[in-house]
This record gives structure tokens, C-alpha cells and sequence, in this order.
């Protein structure tokens, strides 16, 4: 079996700047300041939580579904303004941000995400591990996500899922 | 919502460093070499492990607290020659290195930390979940930590805190 | 204590190099192309997955040993060919990956682990959590490795270990 070649520079750069971006994501999600996401979707953006069985097998229901960024916006609206749910404090540990091609204007790439959760009176734990699946384009220079899948290894999640992964 | 621009070639470089930084110090700690962490922190440095709830509420109540180099090398020497505790094994996962804002000599800088201790005879179970909170300084060209907050999302410490974090 | 010196520029691009060595081959170990694994290595190979206890004490006991590229091969093959095992998904998070020094063509690294395990009707737990200890040379150019071993802190392993780590 044969390796890869070697990341060259251009790739080199692109995935540190791949990482800055999924750390800065992560750390919004952290803070839940959920509002400030959209703006890293492109108009005609797919942003969804779905389980590996389903995604593997091509199945669409997902956990979390938004095809475009209106649905993208409501959902962030709907969880601040319509939805009653206990606090909870979450932190992600993202791993392996990686490009996984290039074509044309569009770059898929792809990382691993550990998401623990910690309510007021219990210890932190591992809600949610899975592989981010995405793909990217710029947009004035600035990379825009037109699909980001948060592809999760449960087999069933713990709690109900609220906030964007 | 608008989104922060994408970090310039100094920022970057600067975050490079950090994350070199961070992982340093998290290796010496794995390997029970705390006598080594006061050399990098400043002279008037505040080191402190905190709950999240007490620090975001700008509470005082620390598991672990020093102010000053003395009393951080103080704890080391405690640790080392009055402490009688069973022998634990932690491994640091260090995740989204990031500066947070640069204001004249000083850096804000941060990162998520998960803990997980092994013990002889029990699994390795995640001991702590939580949130560096960090201001550093250059001192000869080096950086070196005026603050480190350890900030915990665990609403009580299993088992007792020994070690720096 | 003094500290080492900061890391200079070579350090810097070879500690990257490392990571995102290290990112490629746990996202082959993470899809089930433990095929690919071989590839990584030297002829004159040594790869094991070992407890911490065997391996500070050097012990030579080990979970999975193979001494030459013919042995990482061979356990490859009986992987697919012979063992009967119920299906299970992985998830990789590296973390800390650093130069532990350079001596003439062989670089020491060394970087945290931390694995889980999906299986179909259960939520993913931590399986391992450990150590890189790796020695590597480059041939043609490439990085490869001489020594993997996967050092891990937990005192037994619950279920039977099949594939590399």
C-alpha cells in the first residue's frame, strides 16, 4: 500500500488556517454564543448532526437539519427564544484537522470532535464523539463553511441535543 | 454577527508558539516533573486552580492557590516533601490554543485542558474538564506566565487536587 | 529549574511535519485502513503496544508486538483473515505531539493519545489513553518509523485489543 506524498506548503498553510478556524468555532460553541455561527455558513449551506449508521448509509434523518442559512438562523433563534432546558456547560476537544482535498473552489476537510457536557450538579462527561465532514469555500478571501456535518459515533445521544456541535 | 478576521502572520506565528508552550508544560506535568513549572512564570505571577462557577463570578475560592513565585515554588516543596498520597498517573489533552487579545507587552491566551488520571489499579477516567484562562509576558524574549488560571468545569474534584493542573 | 530553550525555526516546521504525520496516521487507524499502517514503517521496525508499567520497568511484555515490518504485516493479514470480532469504531485524539530530541538521522518524538470505542449498541467510552514514545528516520525524504510504541497508563484492557493503536 502506498503512503501520500507529504503535505507541500500551499496545503501546509491551508491546514493551520483550517485549524485556527475550527478552534475559533469551537471556542463560540464553548462560550454559547451560538448567534455569532451563521456567519461562517455560506447562503446555500448544510449544517447538520447526524449519526454515522445514518450518514454511512446515506440516510437523511438527522439529529439537527438546516439546508440553508435562513433554517440555520431560525435554529439559533428558536433555542434562545422558544426552548426552556437545563444549563449546560460545554467544551470541545478537536483533533486531527485535516484537508482531505481540493477541488476547484472547493476544499473538503475533516476533523475528530470530543464534546464533554457539564450540568450544575454532575461531573463533566463525554456527551458526543464523532469526525466533523465538511466543505469549505472562500468568500472575499475568508473561508465559509458550504457544508459542515458533525457526524457522531453514539448510538443513540444522551439527553436532547440543542445547540449546534 | 460579524465574524473576527482571520489571524495575520504575526497572530499565527504567535499562536505556533503558544501551542509549543502549552504542550510543554502539559508534558512535564504528565511526567511528575513540577519542579520544573516555576521557571515559567513571572515573579508577581497568580497561578490557581478554580472552579468556573467561583472564578465567573469573580468569587476568590481556589483549590489551588498562589500569588507570587514563592508561594508557587512553596507548593512544589510541599508537594514533594510533606504530601503522602497514592501514586496517579495524568495524561494532559490540550486543545484550541488561542490568543485571545495582545495589549502592549501582555498576551491573553487560551486553551481547553482535559485531565484524565490513571491510579494502579483503575481505568484512566477523566479527572478534569476545564479552560486555561492565561496572561503571559516576554521576559528576555521568552514567554513566561503572569497569570494561569485553571479553570474547571467539574463541579466538585473527585478524589483530592495534589497536583498543579 | 532552568528551562529548555525555546524551539528555532527547524524545530519548529519538524514538530508541524510530526503532527500531521501523526493526524494521518490516526485517521487511517480511525477509518479501518490498518492496511495503509505498514507503509509508516521501516523494515527493521519495532512496534508494540505495551502497559506503562512493563514498559518503564523494561519489561518486554507486550499487548501487540511486532518486531520487523514482516510481523506488522503478517498481524495486519491475521487482523482481516483469521480473528472474528465484533465490529467497533475508534476515534483518535493526539495531543502534546513534540520532539523529544534529534541525534544524527533518528528523531525521538512522543505525543498523548486518547482512543475511543463505539460499538453498536453501546455509547463510546475511552478505551485507552497513553503515549507515543517513537523513534523516526527519513527515507527518500520521507519519515518513517523505526520505533512505535504505544505506551498506555491503563492497567488492564478491557476487551480484547485487536488492532494497532
Amino acid at each position: 500500500m502506498e503512503r501520500p506524498p507529504p503535505l507541500g506548503p500551499e496545503l501546509r498553510t491551508l491546514t493551520i488556517e483550517l485549524r485556527e478556524l475550527y478552534d475559533e468555532i469551537a471556542d463560540l460553541l464553548d462560550r454559547d454564543q451560538v448567534e455569532r455561527l451563521p456567519a461562517y455558513f455560506t447562503d446555500d449551506c448544510l449544517y447538520q448532526v447526524i449519526s454515522r449508521e445514518n450518514h454511512d448509509q446515506g440516510l437523511p434523518q438527522a439529529t439537527i437539519f438546516c439546508d440553508g442559512i435562513t433554517m440555520l438562523r431560525d435554529r439559533v433563534l428558536a433555542l434562545r427564544q422558544t426552548q426552556v432546558y437545563e444549563p449546560r456547560h460545554w467544551r470541545h476537544f478537536v483533533s486531527g484537522v485535516r484537508v482531505v482535498s481540493v477541488d476547484g473552489d472547493e476544499i473538503r476537510a475533516q476533523a475528530n470532535f470530543l464534546v464533554t457536557e457539564a450540568m450544575s450538579d454532575a461531573e463533566p462527561t463525554v456527551l458526543l464523539v464523532g469526525h466533523y465532514h465538511d466543505r469549505l469555500v472562500r468568500r472575499d478571501g475568508v473561508l465559509h463553511f458550504r457544508e459542515r456535518s458533525a457526524v457522531y459515533d453514539n448510538y443513540r445521544v444522551v439527553r436532547s441535543l440543542i445547540v449546534p456541535v
